[in-house]
This record gives C-alpha cells, structure tokens and sequence, in this order.
C-alpha cells in the first residue's frame, strides 16, 4: 500500500499498547513492532523501557519518546520519523489510514462518542485506576508505605466503578459506540483482561456479563488473534 | 444555523469548561450555557455541582452526568438530547460543526496531534498534575494529611515538568499544532490561567515566554475575550 507511511509501534506485551498493536493487525496495513521491556532499574514507579532484542537502550528510546511510556507509533522512514504518543491519539490516527473500515464512527456525534470513550478509558480507568493501583508511586512518595496503600485503595475503587459503569453502558449493545465495531472495542480489551488477572478465575465474567461478552467478541477478530500468538497473551 | 443541533454547555466559572465555552463562542455557533457553582456539601476532593441560579439540583445534575464532572454538552432539544461528557469530545464535536474554521487539523496526521495535545492534557496535565495538586483527595483517604502532601507534592511536580515540555513543543511555534489555530490552543490557555493563579505575578510569564506569547493571543480572540466578559475572568 505505497499511499500509508511505514508505520512502526513500540509494544509492551500485555500493556495498553495491545489496543493499538490489535487495530493495526485488524487494518491489514503493513507494520513494524519493536517489544520493549523493562530494563534493569524500573521499579514499581516507573519503567525503564528498553528493547527486549537490546537493539535500544532506555535512554535510546527516551530520545524517541522523552515521556518514557508506550506505546509510541514512528511514522515514515528515515532517521527523524514523525513520532506519535498517547493511546487515543494512535488509536485514531491508524484507523485514519483505513476509512473503509469505519472505525471512528458514522457521523460527528459517533466520532464524539468514540473519542469520550478514549479519553475517559485513559484519564479515569487507566490513569486514575490501574496506573494508581500498581504503580502508585506515580501518584506521592514511594518511601512512605501508607501514602501508596491509600493510593492503591482509590486505585482499586476507581476500577470497580468504572467497570460497574461500562457494564451499564454495554447493556443490550453489540458494540461499544453505535451500532459497529471501532477502536473503542479494542482499548476495551485492555482493561478486561488487567481486571480478569487479578480477580480468581471466572469472576470479572460472572461480575460483569456484558463486558465479557464485548471482549469474547473482539478476541475472536482474526487481527487480535494474530496479535495474541505473537505477544503470547491467554487470557 | 437550522443545520446544526441545538447546544447547551454547563459551564463552572474558570475551569476546564472555559476551552469549549471560549470554542464555541470562536465558532459563531448558536448555543445556551447554564453556569454551575458548588453546591452545599461539596468539598476539596469532590464538588456537589448544581446550577448557580437554583434551577438544577446536585441530583439533577447527577442524572445528566452520573460522573458529577463538567464539561458536559447536551445536544439537541427536548427532555432527552444527547449527552457528551469528556473536554477532549466536546472540544472535538463543537470543531467539526463548525469544518470552514479547521479546528481540527489540516490532514490525519495533524489531526492526530491534535487528539495527542488534548489526551496528554487531561490525563497529564489536568489529572495527574492539577486535579492532584487542588484536589489530592481525590487520589487517597483525605482523613490522611500525610497522603494528602504527598500527593499534592507530586502533582505540583507533575505541572512543573508539563510547562517545561509544552515551553519546548511552543519552540518557534506560532500555534501549537501545524501552521494554524486549533481547538488545542483553546484549551492550553486553561492551564496557563490556572498556573499563572498559582504563583507571584509576572513569574509564569517570565519562565515561559513561548506559552505566554501563545496564552497571550487566544486570550485576544474575538469569541474568548467575550467569554472572559461573560464568566468575570481577568487573567
């Protein structure tokens, strides 16, 4: 397809940037991924992303991405490829360069819809919950074990609400926004499969019937398998 | 415009809400906004918002945004228009109403940008950064001063290093995305305002001329100077 970009994702196996790795398989456009994982020195608080093959070092990567995070799509060839963060952002930028699929919704209210899920998934349940439950050292001093158990704790509450939430706003819904697929779906997948691994098993399904239903039906996407087999994901 | 849906936004005085205000004055675009205070009860970590003239409960308001957050955008007539949530889709769903302002980018790319400026502002900036620092119970127990300071601490840290990175993206920049005015920039004089608030006269100015020069000419935009008219704002 000479009329896309060479595209590049950095991918973390399990992490968030599953969404973007999942909607780029499920496009069929041509693309690249680079496994980073954390390299010595990370801790609870922050990674320190590196490539997994040692084809990057962290501080190789900070100067692709001086956040730090991933997931971070390179678009172009060449040395100084346009680099691109934020889940929302890359979520839309690549269903962007397969219209046909109609991702982002039929019309402006849908495309606003879709990017109310995005931004509320990143903000609330992904920032606010999970980030604060495993890592709340993000959030205050991570010498003082009492400041991270009560950030832990608004951590866990926050994911509960939020799910109780998604699981009101899936009821009698095929998809997650109108009536079809779009990238919404796929960052769903994310936080299905971070709460299942820390519920025993079969609970986060019993809890939250809609929502299970939602993330067996992207799962079966040829695209996401293939993205399953090569992150070697089970759950 | 018979083209275009009948708008409402709900407005708190000086917040956040003040980009999609300040965007849908810019576009010309008919539309109604109802001012919020905080009601009885409210508190540092969560705000009872009810409308500032009496004509809309706490719990009322709870049944148009069960998140008790602004912004919020009601769009259509009727007791059941459609309800958006999240500043990212307003801002978003307000620009493409208004397609001859090109609010929203010149191609996907730009429009990308667009969507990563305003996802790293809200989770970033507005959540883990100010929401953190006025808000820390939102993040912990608040009956814990201990958490409290620590949370603050880390969320002044995290507007500190957000100033130095938007002063380093506004580099030689006349807008902070592409050649052109976006719904991006609207929402950087926000932050500015808040911060600026923060700290002795002149000092935000002076440590970051770039974001100040930006602040500077959204702040004299037809549409945002008559919405500083409207919600009493001086800074």
């Amino acid at each position: 397809m000479p009329d896309h970009p060479a595209l590049t994702l950095y991918v973390y196996r399990g992490s968030c940037t599953l969404a973007a790795h999942a909607v780029l398989a499920h496009t069929g456009l041509p693309y690249k991924y680079i496994i980073l994982d954390n390299g010595p020195g990370g801790n609870s608080t922050n990674s320190r992303l590196q490539a997994a093959d040692g084809s990057l070092s962290h501080e190789e990567f900070l100067k692709i991405n001086p956040k730090g995070f991933v997931p971070v799509l390179a678009i172009g060839e060449g040395p100084n490829p346009e680099i691109l963060t934020e889940l929302p952002a890359i979520l839309i930028y690549i269903a962007s360069l397969a219209q046909d699929l109609n991702l982002l919704g039929a019309n402006h209210l849908e495309h606003a819809r879709i990017v109310e899920w995005l931004s509320w998934a990143s903000c609330t349940i992904h920032t606010n919950g999970f980030a604060a439950f495993w890592r709340p050292g993000r959030y205050g001093d991570d010498s003082h074990p009492a400041t991270m158990k009560d950030i832990r704790n608004r951590g866990e509450e926050t994911i509960i609400k939020a799910f109780a939430a998604i699981e009101e706003k899936l009821e009698g819904k095929e998809w997650a926004v109108g009536d079809a697929l779009s990238v919404v779906d796929f960052n769903l997948l994310v936080y299905w499969r971070w709460w299942s691994s820390e519920r025993p098993d079969g609970e986060t399904e019993a809890q939250y019937p809609n929502y299970a239903r939602l993330a067996k039906k992207v799962k079966a996407l040829d695209g996401v398998k293939k993205v399953y087999e090569l992150e070697k994901l089970k759950r």
